[in-house]
Order: structure tokens, then C-alpha cells, then sequence
């Protein structure tokens, strides 16, 4: 007899029905009055458990497993029964329980309710915990999403590398990478000395390798890590993050934010659908205003408004900011949710910024002051996405470099890219812990991603 | 009116006969006779481009598209003409083409057929040729079709990390990260100066972060890259590549050899369904054995050897060995291929390798003397894939450990693990690189990465 998987039988009890199974996982509780017990049992297949009766006159091993500590693993042979009547539609009477291992007093998961914080410290134990479990779920479900979207529309999916020999965001916020023993060593290191021969870095972006792939094959994402070795510690920054970096050739920026209005409900929706016991779970007990600002994402046209007219909009009640705007101003989160929450009450791309706000490779407008960038903010959160056109004419990205001091020689092969057939392309950039914040209810990034990077914490 | 992409026409061309569209691409090829010609052109979404008839009675720029380049880009309105006598179904004819950037002599790309060295030099454009718009679009199907099969059987997709302060092979091929100005200043370099606070390293492989997410999730995978320092330059060796590795709790290792064949058939049967033009390309120019190997592994059951077994066969034939066998000694590639190739003539699984050999987590056998590893050889390649049952028993682990000079400290919580909950489980590691050198007959590894990263070699 093989070991049936928990997310089977919740799949479709029924079929279950009265029949003798195995199953095997791990005890979440325990509880027996020394004829008779209850132990609740989860294999991590499924975000629910089952609930396993036993008594003293069915299993030769009472005593034992009425004694098990959380965390402990077992094997249960048994019957289903379905319980229609109870809070779970079934349950399994045992009638051979096996302790593959027990735990003891010694396991820092116990059944009581554990901070936040804690279980940060056990980093490796908290997929176990409920919350965690629900998180990781979604997450890897949520990629998956992705990845469907995407191949659907016939998107090719790039691998851009990780190690980098483009400095192309100055260097002071990338991690370098070395060969030489760096901490043994009392010398001058040499470039010409690494694996490499020369300096290389942890890649903050695959947006520039993409746009090459994008030249080529149309339509391409990148799904990969990305790194920032800035000193940030706050709830929303990683050192080290996954990226989703999408790349449309022959598309406008209107193109563009319908391909993210069009990703985003399909996510969101998908979501919903594919994982309702954990998004309940959120939706209960992490925030319960949850369930309503992700309809509003589902059921809305997203806005679209020019950073000028925004910057109007928001001026009238700059009284009320921390920091007042004007033109050329940043806009702030406490500005990008008054325009997401406030002003229009769903979502909202923001586009065409001064120039000097942003990156060099956006599309100068004809105004030569804006940019045809664009920012999606949610209400909750603000910005989720940032994108644009690129700048595809030579000669004005070597005038936007030389203004930015950027060295033109640094990038040679991305402007080669618009000598050799160059044509409109678009592309955005989503930081995949941030949506998977907006979309379980998470208010602190390290709890969305397995073994989180931040400044002095790097555990395993 | 929208433009059309290619794939779309090649995919139901019936539904546009006689129709008007707009595509946009880059031209693969361009002649004419001063008043008639003929333009292939390709737009990445799909292998195959469209022929575009234009002449100088329809168009009114005919000399300068006559004298395109290749990879010059163009929008192009014409109507669809069904030509099912010849050898393309159907062309376009053009009423109107538009050059969005002529390319001229200094591409790289011309129409002649280049080397791949010559290629290799220039990564950033080789997608642009036929040869490697195949490999990459038949690399992205099948990073898709293994989230699939996974995810069909209920796996969590888990992001393990890539900065980790585990140094779990000896350190001496692992990158080191860090913050420091190591090239700037002549001065004794602190673990306590960094970001971190401490010596990390790029990852080598997920795979203890894999066992302590199946202890929660029951069955996981992880999907993302992977780094080794090694000063190797062969044709199979990469110093980042990207790796797969499954961890399955309650599974031993006949059940995670089921599971090896099984994802093997789904992916390279899924493969051949998907990109048909792309694998008859492959089959026709690159290897015209490929369809007989692939589908060797389709239609035979994968065979089993341990180890032991193994060695008795290969002695038989050590005269022809370069590097004869005995007990304890290594399988090469030579013997490999013999086991594969000659003796079984299929996909062969050798299994319980001596301990000596193979890492310290793999699970001892009885005899104390071998260890319940598998590693799966192809005909013509030889190893794929690397796994085992792990090592669950504690004290077991320490013993071995000791053997190894490993040090129990540097592994808390992967020790941990033997004490919370321990149960039996086994997993693999596939790299995702080799299997595509497998799948598409390419012979050099670093011909199915975007941008390789070799000894001297990481450029982008």
C-alpha cells in the first residue's frame, strides 16, 4: 500500500470514502484522554492537515503516540470517515500508528502562537508554522502564474547572468565577486588575478541583457535573483531579491501598461483561484481589509495619468504632506497612495517623469523635460512596477549618458543594440517580494522569501 | 490596425487568407531584380519567419528595401497569399513597407553561415541567428515544461539562496561576496567590515536549503542558478549555471528513480511536441542521430545497476578502458557511455556507489561500505543526473561527517534537521545546461547560455 498525499484526499474525498489508506507527515497537536485521542497531521502537501482519531483498543502503541510532541513524525495507517456533520468534512480512524521520529522539548516550535521575530531566527523551522507554510505556498504558485502568463503569449524566457561585468549602475550599491582570498592575504588585489580576469559584480538588473534577447525573439521575461548591496534596513528592502523583468519589442508604453494591467489581474485572479484556503487564511487572520483592496486590482480599469497633471492633483493638498510637491519633485509613497487611495481609488500609472528622476535608457518625450516612464501604484502600497520605452535613437542615449555621466564605453554592446536594427521596445521591472507583500498582506519583506538577505544577516 | 506577430500567422494561417495585416521584424534576407523581390523576415515570435513579395509597381520606397541588409528592421502591410504548392504555405504581399533602421556593413550578422566561436564573440547578437533563436527558445519551453511537471504533482517551487554564509564544499571552489573596495586599498580585509558582517559565498546548490523546505512542504524543487569557481575550460564546465534539484520527504530511492524517469520522458517527449521546427532543425544540422537518442529515452524503461554490479561488467572489457575499473575506483565517462551505450543500450541507473566517493549526506547502506546514490547515465552523454536517499539518522551523520573533516558546526541546522522531525527522503540535482546539450545535439556548454561565464571569460 502506498502513501496516499494529503492534498489528495482534500481533493476529492468522496472518492476516499470508507477505504483504508496510509498517510504520513508531521504532528501539528496532539491530545488524548488516555482511552481515546485526537492528533491533527500535515505532510506539507497540502496548506490544510487531517485529523486522525486513535484509541487504546485500535493501536498497540497508545500510550506512545498520545504523548507526541509537535513537530514529530509519524505513519498512520487507517479508514476515511466522512464527518459531513463536523467542522472538517472527514477524518481517519487509525488503525496502526508508526513513530518514524519523535521530537521533544528541545523543538522550538511548540503549538502555541510565536512572534514574527522568533521565527526569523529559525529561518529554516518556519515553513512548518501555518503562516509560513501559506506564504511559501502562494509564492511558489505565484511564479508558476507568472511563468504561465507569459509562455502563454509566447514570451521567451531568458536566463540573464548573475555575475556581471557591467558597473552600469555606478558601483557603489553592487556586491563584487573575487576568487582571491581576500581576508588571508595582506596585498593588493588585482582584477587581472580573479577566475575572471578582471572586476566582476552581482547583476541589480537583467533589464539590459533582456532588451538584447528582446531584439532578437520579440517578447521575453527574465524571472531570476537580482542583488543591491545597499545598506537599507527597513521592512521593504532585500539585498537579495527575485525580479521579474518583462521586454516587448515593437511596443509603446500604452502597449506596455496594458501587458501589466493584463499580468496583474491575471495573477491576482489566478491566485485567488488556485490557493483560496491560504488567501483565506491571510484574509482572517494577517489583514482583513485584504480580500477587498485585491478586488479592487481585479474589478478596476487601472488609472493613467501624466506625473505633470499628478503633480497638480497633488498640490492642492500639499498642506497635508510630510513633504510637499511641485514639479520635479520625487513622488513619495505618502504622494503615490493619496493619487492610488484618495484621488482615484484604484490603480494608477503614473507616467512621464522629468528626466532627471530617472534612469538613462527611458525614451526622452519630444518636450526634452519628460521621460515616457511609467510607475504602478496600488492603493495599500504605492509602487509595484516602474517601466518605460527605452530611448532607441543613438545619438540622443549618448547625450543622456554624457549628462548623467555614464561612460559610453561601458556600455558598448547595449549601444550597439541601436545601431543594428533598432526598433521601439518597452519593458517593465516587478520586485517579486513586494507583489507577494501586496498579495498575502505581509507587511515585512523578509517574511515573504525563504532566507532573507539584509544588512548583517545572513544566515545558512 | 494592430500588428500581427509571425507566430500567430504560422500557428492558423487559414484564418487569415486574403486578410490585410501589419507585422514588423528584422529582415534574415533580402533580394530583388530592380523591379520585383523577395524579403524573409523574422520577428522572434516564432522559428520560422514569412516571405514578403514586394515589387515596384505596389511600393513606393522598392529601391531602398531592395537594398535592405540583414538585420535591418522593417513594418510591413501586405495581404496574406495562400501558396500551398510551395514550399512555404504562404507569403505577404506588400502594399506598403516601412524601414524603421537599415542596418549597413558593420553588422556582425551577415547572411553567410559563421562559426560558433565567432558567435561566441558576440553573445549579444547570436540569438539573432537561427541556430541559437532554436536553442533559446527550446531552452525557455523547457525551464517552462519542468515548472509544469512539478507543479502538476503538487511541488512547491522554492527560491533558495544565493549569497550563503554555508562554505559546505571546503570553500576552495566558491566565489566569495563582498562589500569591500578589495581592488582600491592595500589593507588587511575584515569578514566583520562586510555587508553581512561575515565571510558568504555564492551558492554551489540549494540542495540543504531544499531538504529543510521538505520537511515542511513534503515534495520541492528549486530552479535558479548556481556557481562553482573552478578553473576548468572544457566543453561541459560552466562557472554559473543553472540547476534543478527536487527533494521529496517519505520517498527512498527507488521512488526518486521513478521520479527521474518519469520528469525525463515528460520533459523530452513535451519538447519534441512543442518545438517541432526548432528540434527538426537540430536533427537536420546539428546531429542527425538526436531523434533516435531522444527517443531511445522516451520508449525504453531506464535500467538499474548498483555500483558493485557495475564494476563486475565493466571489468570484462577493461582491456579497451583507458582507465580499467576495479572496485572503489571512479566510473568515467568511457565506462559510463560502455554501460549505456553498449551494455544496456538505454538510459541506465548505477546505484549504491562506495561511500568513499560520494558526499556525506547520502544515506549508508547496511554494509557500511556503500551508499544509496544513483546517478543516471544517457547513451551518448553519460551522467545527467546526480542523487540519493540522505543520510536521516544523527549520529550516523556525525560519524560520517568526522570521516570527511567536516566540520558539525558549519552544518547546526542541517544536523538540526535529523532531530525535528526526521523522516526519510531522497533527492537529485539536474543541470539544466547539460540536458540541454542532451536535447539539442550542441556540443559546447556554452552554446545554451544567453552569456557563458568561463575561466577569462564574462563578458555583458
Amino acid at each position: 500500500m502506498i502513501k496516499t498525499d494529503i492534498s489528495d484526499l482534500h481533493k476529492d474525498i468522496d472518492n476516499y470514502k470508507d477505504k483504508e489508506i496510509i498517510i504520513a507527515g508531521w504532528v501539528k497537536s496532539c491530545r488524548g484522554n488516555g482511552n481515546f485521542g485526537f492528533l491533527n497531521l500535515n505532510d506539507g502537501t497540502s496548506f490544510k492537515g487531517v485529523q486522525i482519531v486513535f484509541s487504546r483498543d485500535k493501536i498497540l502503541n497508545y500510550d506512545s503516540v498520545e504523548k507526541l510532541n509537535t513537530g514529530s513524525a509519524i505513519m498512520c495507517k487507517g479508514y476515511i470517515v466522512l464527518t459531513p456533520e463536523n467542522k472538517q468534512p472527514f477524518e481517519i480512524n487509525a488503525t496502526e500508528i508508526t513513530i518514524i521520529s519523535a521530537t521533544d522539548n528541545e523543538y522550538p516550535l511548540q503549538k502555541k502562537k510565536h512572534s514574527l521575530e522568533f521565527l526569523r531566527e529559525i529561518a529554516y523551522l518556519r515553513p512548518r508554522t501555518n503562516l509560513f507554510n501559506a506564504v511559501f505556498r502562494v509564492r511558489s504558485e505565484l511564479a508558476f502564474l507568472l511563468h504561465e502568463f507569459f509562455n502563454k503569449k509566447g514570451f521567451v524566457y531568458v536566463h540573464t547572468p548573475i555575475i556581471t561585468s557591467s558597473d552600469c549602475e555606478g558601483g557603489s550599491e553592487l556586491f563584487r565577486v573575487t576568487t582571491q582570498n581576500i581576508y588571508d592575504e595582506f596585498k593588493k588585489f588585482e582584477p587581472k588575478n580573479e577566475l575572471f580576469g578582471k572586476k566582476t559584480y552581482l547583476t541589480p538588473t537583467g533589464q539590459l541583457e533582456g532588451e538584447a534577447c528582446a531584439a532578437a525573439f520579440g517578447k521575453i521575461y527574465t524571472f531570476g535573483p537580482t542583488f543591491r548591496a545597499e545598506n537599507s534596513n527597513t521592512n521593504r528592502h532585500l539585498n537579495e531579491f527575485w525580479h521579474l523583468e518583462p521586454e516587448v519589442s515593437f511596443m509603446d508604453l500604452e502597449g506596455l501598461m496594458e501587458l501589466e494591467e493584463e499580468m496583474m489581474k491575471y495573477i491576482i485572479s489566478g491566485i485567488m483561484k488556485k490557493c483560496p484556503d491560504e488567501m483565506n487564511f491571510f484574509n482572517t487572520f494577517v489583514d482583513k481589509e485584504l480580500f477587498n483592496r485585491l478586488n479592487n486590482v481585479i474589478d478596476n480599469d487601472f488609472a493613467r495619468i501624466t506625473y505633470t497633471e499628478a503633480i497638480e492633483l497633488l498640490k492642492k493638498n500639499n498642506n497635508n504632506f510630510v513633504y510637499p510637491v511641485e514639479w520635479g519633485t520625487d513622488i513619495q509613497t505618502e504622494h503615490e497612495r493619496y493619487l492610488s487611495e484618495v484621488i482615484f481609488k484604484r490603480p494608477v500609472f503614473v507616467t512621464d517623469y522629468p528626466k532627471d528622476m530617472k534612469a538613462f535608457y527611458m525614451k526622452i518625450n519630444d518636450d526634452n523635460k519628460t521621460v515616457r516612464g511609467c510607475d504602478l501604484l496600488f492603493p495599500g502600497i504605492g509602487e509595484v512596477t516602474g517601466g518605460s520605452e527605452r530611448e532607441t535613437d543613438y545619438k540622443k542615449l549618448q547625450t543622456i549618458m554624457k549628462e548623467k555621466h555614464l561612460k559610453e564605453e561601458d556600455y558598448w554592446w547595449y549601444m550597439n543594440l541601436r545601431k543594428f536594427g533598432s526598433v521601439q521596445h518597452s519593458g517593465f521591472g516587478l520586485g517579486f517580494e513586494r507583489i507577494l507583500m501586496y498579495i498575502t498582506g505581509i507587511t515585512n519583506i523578509r517574511d515573504v522569501i525563504l532566507f532573507p538577505r539584509t544588512p548583517n544577516n545572513c544566515e545558512y
